[in-house]
């Protein structure tokens, strides 16, 4: 295993600790329990955002802390659900007084967790806490960790889009119905040519022959749909967008925000590469890219890979993806 | 060779053409011959900041290309100088009274090209032209592809605050000297952990065994100071730090801005344990942190690996590294 780390135990520590002192500016880290949130806390009566899960998916989540997205995230050990203990204190620390909405990516561990979570916090805070389940991964139903679809790379447009209303003043309720919207139009595929490695294991997830890729995998390497043979970027895109579209997904005339994420170990030439098959197929759909954003935004360790996602737009959600963001990974009008 | 592409003949097209269409409110795109420049154009009287270079290393310097940093940007072929009659092109595309300047990392096709764009540039408007040549990589003296210590991660550096300058009202005279005092100020130093794929070879550039890195590669793959059994991060970063201070390094006191970029395949979550081993590092050699960036900014295709860059910087040039930024790879303030 070739990776930049001291020991396989302080992984994370290390890493979260880089994070915090890189961006002292825009966040701060509590370490017991942990959890990051906004440096300057959250402004009295705005609905308080708080995401997290395990980590190796950076800078999802606590790369998008900051103004216009979250407010806290608790990051769980390498693709480990991070821990009810977590989530509470999150809550207790930016709980402004509008209520908490917890943003969970649909795996059974965060799920269990962040419901243990919401229950305790709702014991103490009555009516004052939601939850908005992401699952834009189209490729399978039922996976290694998960009952129904997968919570992956739509869940950045999730923080963003109800962040950015979230900041302008919506209520609780009207936060969790927007996130819930916004997933429901968000749909992703991925594919890996090469399996991730876990610090802790020591070796590839899974293994993948040198003239196969792995169609529809999951984010911790869970198997997709089906092994195939190396493919051209176009028919990549092609079999991806296919994917998307056939189920609820954007029709002609739809305006959408496209999403190419690489998986951590894929360079930005290849990334810009597929985003320009991806925009051409969706042109020849009738879609209209309204957005676009290429870059690694959720992440599968070093895996080799991308994911593509479309999230069928209006106006309400292109005013609140173009509303000003300041944090690590994203940011615009700050 | 795993890779999201089409065919090895069109990559350097196909995502130079994605990288267009996604970033069409900050550049724009001219093919022939090919070069990046700013959407909106460059200001009247202000001097005009020119880059380029081989392919591979994304987002250097087309993601570079906006307001506070580049005019223009001319991408060779991967790891293939581009060529004079692009830095030709888009020195007269965005002239704009005040004279060009080339920023030009130390490799010698590069140096060559640029030379005789300026030397045709110069015979057409005498005196208008200055060249910065960049050589932050304190690995070596001399290597496959230079004479002299090669230019690197540093040109990041280079380019952001000389185009805050420029966008301040520099004039050319002003923005060489201070590209210089911040190239001079600049030491880099990187290791590999795998080779780059070079698309058109179709393998690695060189062979690494499991239990090696390189220390002190080049961002083309080019051989370091010595081949060395894997490493924690802890001591990767102690010689990386030590190499880079024992030469008119920064000393006890200092201010630096430190960046630790991201080879291409390296997850964020390691370049930001990188990031606290190098911070601890400088702590403990007496330097003062005063801007920290960490993320992929000069990249080697999907080689795994990293490099440390320490600017030793004062007021004016903190004063331009704040300056507001708008370009695809680094924002802020706008």
């Amino acid at each position: 295993m070739k990776k930049l780390i001291n020991s396989v135990d302080n992984v994370l520590n290390e890493s979260l600790r880089g994070f915090g002192a890189a961006h002292s500016d825009i966040v701060s880290v509590n370490w017991e329990p942990k959890f990051v949130q906004r440096a300057g806390g959250t402004a009295k009566g705005k609905v308080a955002l708080i995401s997290g899960g395990g980590s190796g998916h950076e800078p999802l989540h606590a790369g998008f802390v900051g103004q216009g997205m979250l407010d806290a995230a608790c990051p769980g050990e390498v693709f480990t659900s991070s821990t009810p203990d977590q989530m509470l204190a999150a809550a207790q620390a930016v709980d402004a007084g509008a209520g908490v909405l917890f943003i969970v990516k649909n795996y059974s561990g965060d799920v269990m967790n962040f419901e243990m979570a919401a229950e305790m916090y709702g014991e103490m805070h009555e009516g004052e806490q939601a939850t908005v389940l992401t699952n834009d991964d189209v490729a399978v139903e039922d996976s290694l960790f998960t009952q129904g679809r997968r919570g992956v790379a739509g869940t950045v447009i999730v923080e963003k889009i109800v962040g950015a209303a979230a900041e302008a003043g919506a209520d609780l309720a009207t936060c969790k119905a927007l996130g819930e919207r916004v997933n429901a139009a968000s749909g992703t595929m991925g594919v890996a040519l090469t399996s991730c490695t876990v610090p802790a294991a020591g070796k590839p997830t899974f293994e993948l022959a040198e003239d196969e890729m792995e169609m529809g995998v999951g984010i911790h390497g869970e198997p997709g749909r089906r092994r195939v043979k190396l493919m051209e970027a176009d028919a990549l895109a092609a079999e991806m967008i296919e994917a998307i579209c056939k189920e609820d997904g954007p029709r002609s005339g739809d305006p959408v925000l496209l999403l190419v994420n690489g998986m951590g170990g894929t360079p930005l030439m290849e990334l810009y590469l597929v985003y320009d098959a991806a925009r051409r197929l969706c042109e020849e759909r009738g879609l209209t890219i309204a957005r676009s954003l290429v870059g690694d935004y959720c992440t599968s360790l070093d895996m080799a890979g991308c994911s593509i996602t479309l999230t069928k737009v209006g106006d309400e959600m292109l005013g609140y993806w173009d509303a000003p963001v300041h944090t690590a990974a994203l940011r615009w009008g700050v």
